[in-house]
């Protein structure tokens, strides 16, 4: 399975779409650009949400659940946000199906079944969250709101990639309402911050933290918070958005509230999000030739135990002691998977759980229980070694650890090396074309010089980074003066 | 707030109406007959899920995500699961929005974005599970396939009510396939056994295991199992099915495979599910005219502690000792609220917390301090005594199993009393109106006489209990032979 990869260095791109099918995580479905997560990819997807969900509530967010549909009257309420996202909307507008006259085994819609208004299907939630939250604040008592939503939305892109850009994805949408501008700003800052903490530290991502340019903002956001990283291929990847949305919405959807002092105002909002796109951030930032590389953290199986046997009396001698160490791993929280199957040797296993990201992989012959050791499989740096008995569970717990600093490490080093700075257009040509990654460079600030180097180059800012330092100097376009570099990239 | 809730004596539906709304767990949205569902119920819906996660996973189920949308002829090709919900299926026909040239603040649907195929939003997902099965299954190395599916769906309902019946609501559903019938069948009861364990067991209510008659079966299955609960007010609740689909599906969608003897055949299926509508027979089984009732297994707050405080001084000598407690209880696992916010009256929280079904109240006041001791307040019995502060741990822990045992006896006292054997049609009409509950009736087997008893008195058959012994009879309409009762009812 594994050896039948695309090579990165040849394909990146067919590289991609054959390991997230190859290794079960994704395919395309019957519906136009809607993915089906297999249980594989589902089971990585819900340990992100699971580590994502405890960290939202340990700050306080609670979980609940709005409407799939916007009706359109409310959709359009908020004019940049309903111009942002009109394009591509699915729109549902019969509720009914009837028997074809001309053809009893087949259903039309039923055109006596059309809606009054159209309802959007979400690509987003806050207008219909808006709309409800003007019944539930009245007073400062009732700030904050910390509500997050985990939902499917809907965006009817043109060209599709499993979990990279796909019409229905999955994701979490927080909307927040606060009684004053600095606070507002604050949940915005720490929503992004908990964001990279989960990808850098979880998925072992490293990314650069900073806010958008306006016209790569959220539409309806006053400012947008981002995270970025960078893929193999020197293409970057926003990893996730936290927006501090101003005023906007409580204008639009008319939410005062008292405050102490006893007067009216708007209420301030925000909304952040991080979708099934990091699957694809996931995938980009550690795989190889092999197939998926899987951070500790994330893996499902991080343990794969293979009998090497012939015959039964061999496999239930090795049986007990992979049971057993089956069961000491698991009294340490680790887990994992004996494969005996007898229906796939063990070369097949092998390659399999290779090209599946299985950290660790024990391998137990009837050598291994004269001499009372294993042979034990990094996948990350797919070397081997033989562990004694004894001393497998330290071994392996100490080993996850160390493999999920290695990935951060790497990919840390990978960006590192893949952030240029460059003082004109052409070095900036030069960079995009032989080296790729984000190129760190002096703009003017306009939208204008921000889309003609996307019309020469194909690249965009990706960020505004926090941590940048004042630097005088003059844009690579149009020579104008800039007080901070922000990093370009083309980006997925 | 829980004082003006309506009697149920007075009006059940309308209490159960208000009850959702006052207590915090859902309310209407601007989407006809779609809902909010608030944070507090949605945090008990997350408790359920957790737990009925934590029993599919123990046998064997994994997680997966399919499209929200299933292409119209897809839908249309089990012809009974087709025509059993084209009647109530919301249809995506156009995939933009665009300015409306005659009001440039308004949008229109796009006429030139006319979707080739119209998308039927998911009423249920085998057909696009089935479809996409077909490319799982070759051998029976790819059997059995346990999945279960985390969603929201649409069944466009004409008279909605908050949880019981709305446009969208929140369910799982598992789809199964397998080698044999047999296998099968037992996946379909071992699921309808998960569902009345959980529901019985972690949800405190009684319920009926049974098979579905024909006309009651889901649309397109060989057999549908259920539990059946009872609500308070003698109306039915169908809590759960589990279906035994047959090859209906995998001939619809022509998915076969190779046996271990290198023979073809269609694969057996199951599938199964629970919804939001849960939360319905929780609140009509356990609540009160005070307001909600929760078993301390679903409750997010399962101790509140309210301070009863004259002044900062007494507040900080409270606080210390109800922090303290609070954190001896977080150690036994019990989640505990303290409520020390200064803008609401002690009366008035002992009111909401009422209203919300929190299973026990500490309160602490200055007398309580002295004494060593604190006000530990029964939500279930509304009964109140003073506990030594040193003993709170350990009667709080067993009150809070006591409670979670009185629901379940106490609902299962009601539903016993309301099972009644019934002989003829007139007696089955008297205990209908009178008394309400299960009727134990004997019934001929036809559709036809179901139909007419429907008609005559509302009720319908909920099911055909498997505990049940055969008992020769005569039915109640036709006076026709039977050879064992069934459960008639009226049901939500």
């Amino acid at each position: 399975m594994g050896k039948n990869l695309t090579k990165r260095s040849e394909d990146y791109s067919k590289w991609y779409n054959e390991l997230v099918v190859k290794a079960d995580l994704a395919e395309n479905s019957a519906v136009r650009g809607c993915m089906v997560i297999k249980p594989y990819g589902y089971a990585i997807w819900e340990k992100m949400q699971a580590e994502l969900d405890k960290k939202f509530k340990e700050t306080g967010h609670q979980n609940a659940y709005f409407p799939l549909f916007v009706p359109k009257s409310l959709f359009e309420a908020e004019e940049k946000n309903a111009e942002g996202f009109a394009k591509e909307c699915a729109v549902v507008t019969h509720y009914r199906l009837k028997t074809n006259p001309d053809d009893p085994s087949k259903l039309i819609v039923d055109p006596d079944a059309k809606l009054e208004e159209e309802l959007v299907v979400r690509p987003t939630s806050e207008a219909i969250i808006w709309n409800t939250y003007k019944g539930w604040i009245q007073s400062y008592r009732d700030l904050p709101i910390l509500v997050n939503q985990w939902a499917n939305v809907v965006r009817w892109e043109m060209r599709t990639r499993l979990f990279l850009r796909t019409a229905e994805f999955l994701w979490q949408e927080g909307h927040t309402a606060h009684e004053t501008k600095q606070e507002a700003i604050a949940e915005t800052a720490q929503m992004n911050d908990i964001y990279a903490d989960f990808v850098e530290n979880f998925m072992a991502i490293p990314v650069i933290k900073g806010r958008k340019t306006e016209s790569e903002r959220f539409a309806g956001a006053v400012d947008t918070y981002c995270i970025e990283a960078l893929m193999q291929d020197g293409k970057a990847l926003q990893a996730g958005t936290s927006h501090f949305l101003g005023q906007n919405f409580a204008k639009a959807f008319d939410v005062k509230f008292t405050s102490k002092e006893g007067k009216q105002d708007y209420v301030w909002a925000t909304s952040w999000g991080v979708s099934t796109r990091l699957m694809g951030a996931l995938i980009m930032t550690h795989s190889d030739d092999q197939g998926l590389v899987l951070p500790p953290n994330l893996a499902p199986i991080q343990v794969v135990i293979v009998p090497i046997y012939k015959g039964e009396e061999q496999l239930e001698l090795i049986s007990r002691v992979a049971l057993e160490m089956k069961a000491a791993l698991g009294q340490k929280g680790v887990s994992v998977k004996y494969d005996d199957r007898d229906t796939m040797r063990p070369g097949a296993k092998f390659a399999q759980y290779e090209l599946q990201g299985v950290p660790l992989r024990i391998a137990i012959g009837p050598k291994d229980l004269e001499k009372g050791t294993v042979e034990l499989a990094r996948r990350d740096t797919l070397s081997k070694t033989f562990v004694a008995k004894d001393d497998v569970v330290d071994t392996v717990t100490d080993l996850l650890q160390e493999i999920q600093n290695n990935l951060h490490q790497k990919a840390t080093e990978f960006r590192d090396t893949h952030i240029t700075e460059v003082n004109n257009l052409d070095e900036f040509k030069e960079v995009l074309e032989n080296k790729g990654g984000f190129i760190s460079a002096h703009w003017d600030g306009t939208a204008e010089t921000e889309q003609k180097i996307k019309e020469l180059t194909k690249a965009t800012i990706r960020c505004i980074p926090f941590d940048f330092v004042a630097e005088n100097g003059s844009c690579v376009y149009t020579g104008n003066p800039s007080k901070t570099r922000v990093l370009f990239a083309k980006a997925y």
